[in-house]
């Protein structure tokens, strides 16, 4: 079973994101944390990856009803959103899948993690759809 | 199996949060996004869960040959160090197991992630330790 959710899109990196930051707050993600893990792991280490970035995106509600759950389920928070560029002209969206977390964590997240996945799989579906 | 490695200190919430910097810093890791739990569910739906942060917790090395060996990876970083009051005396201080990587992303990333739960669980060692 595969751990994310991801769709290609034909756009560079830079479009990507931003059209993932819309597309994500339209279902009602804020993003939380953000690492730009090409200018990361240049600074730390002098070695270039392609431009990607981690967007940490956390519905608040959903987060609030998965810890009162489950509090050890704060360890796979906030749910993650890579966009990384493939070439010049192709961006891939990849999410880590809740169903995982509900792989993980066991029943007592899965209605939760359920509604996360339905709001991030539109989030992509939107993405795709307007690419 | 499980899918976090913990452990409980008899420290309150703030020694334990800087204790807990400390012993991840003395094994490689830096600390690249902070969410202050309790005070981000307060602001967002004004509800009252227990002190709680997570630590975004980076090797950088790791990081880039856990991504170079399988870059859908990147959605399950960085590693979350969760720490959570249980009282005004005790906090419990729980790691998403890198072990639950391996499981998740398979075999490309286990020597990766055995190298990750190694640091992590000598990071909790310390703290019980030093309790």
């Amino acid at each position: 079973m595969g751990y994310t959710i991801s769709t290609t899109l034909d756009k560079p990196y830079d479009a990507a994101v931003a059209a993932t930051r819309e597309a994500l707050s339209a279902q009602g993600f804020g993003i939380l944390t953000e690492i730009d893990l090409k200018a990361t792991l240049k600074a730390k280490l002098d070695v270039d990856v392609a431009p990607q970035v981690i967007l940490g995106a956390c519905r608040p509600a959903l987060a609030h009803e998965a810890i009162t759950r489950e509090p050890s389920v704060a360890t796979v928070l906030p749910c993650n959103v890579v966009v990384r560029a493939l070439d010049d002209d192709r961006t891939v969206v990849e999410a880590f899948d809740p169903d995982a977390m509900t792989q993980l964590a066991g029943e007592a997240v899965a209605e939760v993690a359920a509604d996360a996945r339905t709001r991030l799989g539109a989030a992509l579906d939107a993405l795709a759809e307007e690419d």
